[in-house]
């Protein structure tokens, strides 16, 4: 079932190696087919050299698994509350990717500080809140998702397609799986150009009007970037 | 129509992702024919990996298309702007490179602090002023052509073949297109290293003889590098 | 004898280059075989072009060669001290990869900034005390490993499983040649973000129930990371 | 004529480029025959694509020409008056490679802060003066190489195979063009950890026994790194 969803599921997987993303197993891609409520994600620890579509793991939105003969990603539960709580986004992704990690792990939201964030996110990237001790022991994964959530809830996730957990790492999202994976080698590209832009002396965010301009050159009903 | 410069310009593209200038399509090059008054230029958000030499579009000097299929890069009115006021340039290339990125979003020039960019740009490369809100809603594209003529009211342009936009990117430009490329990998290597020199301790820039020694030894009636 | 571990061994030689951790001939990886009570490590020196299986030089545990034409790695006595000493461990990595190695020269022991670090070293990665003229002009290599037993005396060597010696380099260990290579990649890219996140400012680990959390999420009788 | 040393010139050249420490057409490797008093060097500004053994020109001491169609690396008189001084080299590497440029240009010497340095330079590497208006107007080439004669004074060039030229970038030796090349790869490697390990706020160098230890583990009679 879902062929074609595993295929792109795979893909995406694939695409955070080629561009450079993920180190050994540290990542995870899913999709979600909306109409039939399914979500399919990536095995957990799999090397990214076997992987085949068909190791792909199929499971509902409250976490049964319908089809697979492996464990999906140990992150699952994560992607389930943002599948849940964000309607319309239909592919996640996780990485330990080392320059926005490094901003996750000093707890710093990224500001916008050029037109290249902008054309992408519509603000700061967030840094959610550090989790406590009961969140941690209890449903960990679960509370991650809800501590984006949480942060989200005056923040339109479609306008600023991605986030930072404290002490953790990054988690983008899209339209589709791909579309996830194209906002985490933005968000990679910007976490970098903001720290060096940091280092030469720089702590000051573009303009409101110069991060609508960018932003909605590329997105809405104005839009003229590319072709039609 | 101009065949030729078509492939100069899809190799000048195609050279900046070889360079590892360029993430998605977050760059172009065009070229000019002077004698015809027509620049050829990339399609607006196409894949490189897509792209061939019909794709590029043809237009006159107020920017009507005059050929081609596509619509061109959204930057195409700067484009227009540097070409109606630099009358010596025939190619110009425009990227987000991280390194000369980071120095554009920091809003600063980078300083000549070797002989590396001494052979290059005679002088610090400068950096355009931030555009007001009225530029940004107004014709953008084009006020960012005017911003950088303006700032180089006082500067040879073609002995400073390159500028940083506040909060944006670098452009550079040459006697063709490929020598646009040539200069925008010179500009991220200098970029970078102007950056880790300032973290090592140094802001002097190199003393006047030194830039001019190493500028005319590459420019000029006077130059020895090279061949003949 | 023992070709299946010297096969090991070559293969995680190998690796540390594929993994961009090694230039030249700076690093070595060797194994052991508990039973027998024999080591197998990388010759002195030998470009790791033209290694081969053939060339890994066997010792018994008191540093007597059993086996091999070639002279073993100048850092031999360091790995004996260890395999004498850390009775689990089954392969030993050195090299001089550039950003532990940086740690390693400005002595400072990495800090657990994050859960990438936390679901591989429970806790910081320490950092040895200088040697002393007396240690250095002696026996350096085996003083080399007696500094670093003497800095696990109150550390759990397999939920820390490497370390840095000041002045020098990383070494890295577990239960294999392949887990010794995997545990000094992870070091790497931990050294790299824990540098740029004191950088963007932050110098605070993670908290004691997050480092929990990690490590054994991955490790001991309740992981649930991975198939199985 | 000298169609060995040639090659091994040709292949230096190359060799500059496999280890990313040239970009376009920076950098230049010579060699030299003592018993015939011949130097062999790369033309001035060819691409090295297109470069072949045949290209390389070759000159007596005095700097005349004396085989070769091309114009000789406009560095060559620099390469001139260091074979002429420092009598027991056999090959000479100057490149702009990144991080080595970064301290010339910050015109800062680069401290013994590892062994890894320690195993190649036996202590700091040398940092010249900056050179006059009328060295730089004068014969600027053969100044280039007399200030860095001039600051080996008091140094041995043998056990420290290298220097940086304030304002510019790094220059390299060796017993003949390979080992030359092999130091450059070496001072790049030397140049970013320290840079790094400042950053992480070391600035004391290692202790001299530390620095005998390893320079002589690796050179002189005593040495037992390597294979005999």
């Amino acid at each position: 079932m879902l062929e074609g969803l595993k295929e792109d599921v795979l893909k995406a997987n694939l695409d955070l190696v080629k561009h450079g993303l993920v180190v050994f197993t540290w990542g995870n891609a899913s999709g979600i087919d909306r109409e039939k409520g399914l979500v399919v994600i990536k095995p957990s620890g799999v090397s990214y050299d076997d992987m085949k579509a068909d190791d792909m793991v199929v499971l509902d939105l409250e976490g049964n698994k319908v089809e697979g003969n492996l464990k999906p990603s140990s992150d699952t539960p994560t992607h389930l509350v943002l599948y849940n709580n964000f309607p319309d986004i239909g592919g996640i992704v996780h990485t330990h990717s080392e320059w926005a990690t490094s901003w996750a792990q000093a707890g710093r939201p990224i500001p916008a500080y050029g037109t290249t964030h902008a054309d992408y996110f519509y603000g700061e990237i967030p840094c959610t809140r550090v989790l406590s001790k009961e969140e941690i022991d209890g449903s960990y994964e679960k509370a991650t998702g809800e501590v984006i959530v949480d942060k989200f809830k005056n923040i339109d996730y479609k306008a600023v397609p991605g986030v930072l957990l404290s002490n953790h790492a990054p988690f983008t999202w899209g339209k589709d799986p791909d579309e996830a994976v194209h906002n985490a080698v933005v968000m990679e590209q910007v976490a970098k150009m903001a720290f060096r832009n940091e280092v030469l002396g720089n702590k000051t965010p573009v303009d409101s009007y110069m991060l609508d301009k960018h932003y909605f050159r590329k997105h809405g009903k104005n839009a003229y970037y590319g072709q039609k």
